[in-house]
């Protein structure tokens, strides 16, 4: 299931060999009646060509269609690489008798180099002539746009008068205002292309911007959402707003959760919930200086609760607390209490994958959690050996 | 040499037992005439036990000696730890006839764990019974500092009038104001308090907090100034203010760089210097987020001129720059031209210890280098390991 289970969807996903192995091409169609469409990009203002072109082509708040590539991110490319972007969005378009402009592109792989243009478009044509909206098709689609990730990360939820389907890849680099992850949700709601992007927003803001692997960011992030209007049950007034941005929040932060659980060498997974701040942005300050700290990654990956790391971090941001007042707990001991030592350290079992941290900090009423992962030897193979 | 070069100092370093193994208990002594004495902590919010202390004993300009140990950093120890800086001041205050408000106490190791008073205040008696002002002395006090650093980091520097030296302790944990640092540097400079403050806050400026190895900022990070006014060729009008902080800057940088070399685990040494940045702090800004990148980090520890890792680091930031403009060099191979692809990367050899990266970022003429060091397999395994 995932991107074909709303109605109005076909997915394709082949092998084209723009990576040594697997596949690596995929596309998604949206065959309406509806074409809405909406997405969220990279803050990363080295954007890479397909965000370039993107981010254009959605303006509108149409797209009929994304074609989408591992193997090669077409970042840091220049003018060339944009016209290699351009060149696939025209040839998909015409392979399925679009309009180029109402053609969306993702890639997701190394950066700095140019891709390869006959491989990638026999991979457009091949996967546009097996376009299917059946669940093998969103299968292979979801495969062919993993880079180091060792799953798929895919989800459904559904309300009255909608299925909303996603599929994401993700592996490192995941961090504020997104990871390098990849990311197309269909659903057959009847919505219109502004409230849709209100939803993916407000959906994006507190699932995949606050999964932080390891403060990274991507010039290749891409969240897109596309609706087809295609219900059996569509209500003419169309889906319940509240209804509908709520469950697209569950499944993107279902979806921020397996990249996590998925990122690159880790060994913990771990979510970090700042309680009783000030406000929601302060709570996520807090929970992000952590994520972002090598010394407490490292620390969880030893096994070891070390508070101290926590708390030193908290102590760099300018958030509301009262160091002599500050609690924290590790998997459900309160090992900080009142800014100094509390329960025994020993009591905290680190030797399963999940990891809770709560940070208490008695300044207000808000929370936010940040979900991140440990620092380990495999983080360190793995992405120092990636482009060599 | 180092802490005792300048006249009117002694030093002290002795084996207390607070560490498994090795001298843990160093002072330092100005003997006058002069007590002047400036110094800058942490920005850390949560600020250790003896930082707390230190910070109000100097804030009327004047210190006589300075009591420090490893083997315990006393922060988030609340009151009691408190008590045990007044303690240690109070104890070394009555063993050399001074007031405890003239003596600045630090320490450095794990934190959340009080230190042992019995083993320390033996020490700090044993050491005040062996200060001296001889080389051996000098020595002794800096291994005494000492945590996972593998070497000892001293200098001195001279000028007309004045004798400055220093000694340092780092390892981990080196950041934004400054590493888990400690540092004493002494003069015989006649020079005020004031001044001395102003000369210091300017070198540490633009040497220690330009050390960024982990991104971590620590509880405990001090850096002490003491001038004793015993130079023998003192000028009644005191030294030249300019060559003054000039020299001292120098110093502060030689050890800063020392830092870098012996930070835990590092296989390289690695100086961002941002040019032609549209302000200094801008160029600043620039350097640390690609200091800040761990997938920078890691891609250098696997000899990978990653130059993609570069400027998506920098497209974080707000600095003024262009994309499409934006060159990098490493190791003098300008492998990034006008944001794409330039001089062949094959070309930059990662072979030795040091790397130099160069961003122009064509906005202006202001520069600066941030010194980093790669992320490695050691630097994992020293962190996941330290308290447990």
């Amino acid at each position: 299931m995932s991107i074909t289970a709303a109605a109005g969807f076909q997915a394709a996903g082949v092998t084209a060999g723009l990576k040594s192995a697997g596949k690596d091409v995929a596309l998604v169609r949206n065959t309406g009646p509806d074409k809405h469409a909406a997405a969220v990009f990279t803050t990363n203002r080295i954007a890479a060509a397909p965000v370039q072109w993107s981010r254009q082509a959605i303006s509108d708040g149409r797209a009929d269609a994304v074609a989408l590539n591992s193997g090669g991110a077409n970042a840091c490319t220049g003018a060339p690489g944009f016209a290699d972007t351009h060149t696939t969005a025209e040839h998909l378009a015409e392979s399925l008798g679009l309009s180029d402009a109402d053609v969306l592109v993702c890639s997701t792989g190394l950066i700095g180099e140019r891709l390869n243009m006959p491989v990638l478009l026999d991979g457009i044509t091949s996967a546009a002539e097996t376009l299917s909206n059946d669940d093998a098709a969103a299968t292979a689609a979801a495969e062919a746009i993993l880079t180091t990730d060792t799953v798929t990360k895919t989800g459904v939820v559904g309300g009255r008068g909608f299925t909303i389907g996603g599929m994401a890849k993700g592996a490192g680099m995941l961090a504020p205002g997104m990871a390098t992850m990849l990311s197309v949700i269909t659903t057959d709601a009847s919505i219109s292309a502004a409230d849709l992007d209100a939803a993916l927003r407000e959906a994006v803001r507190v699932s995949f911007n606050r999964a932080d692997s390891d403060g990274c960011m991507s010039t290749n992030d891409t969240v897109i959402a596309l609706a087809s209007g295609a219900h059996p049950e569509t209500d003419p007034a169309g889906v319940d707003y509240a209804e509908f941005r709520d469950a697209l929040t569950q499944l993107c932060q279902d979806m921020a959760q397996q990249l996590i659980a998925d990122a690159e060498g880790a060994a913990h997974q771990i979510a970090i919930r700042t309680v009783n701040a000030a406000t929601e942005e302060q709570a996520e300050t807090s929970g992000r200086a952590v994520a972002r700290s090598n010394l407490f990654k490292t620390a969880i990956f030893g096994r070891d609760p070390n508070w101290g790391r926590i708390l030193s971090a908290v102590g760099t941001t300018d958030v509301e607390f009262d160091p002599t007042t500050i609690d924290v707990a590790v998997n459900g001991i309160w090992i900080c209490q009142a800014g100094g030592i509390g329960a025994d350290r020993g009591l905290v079992d680190l030797s399963g994958r999940e990891v809770d941290v709560v940070i208490d900090l008695h300044a207000g009423g808000a929370e936010a959690t940040i979900l991140t992962n440990d620092l380990t030897h495999d983080y360190v193979h793995e992405n120092s050996a990636y482009s060599s």
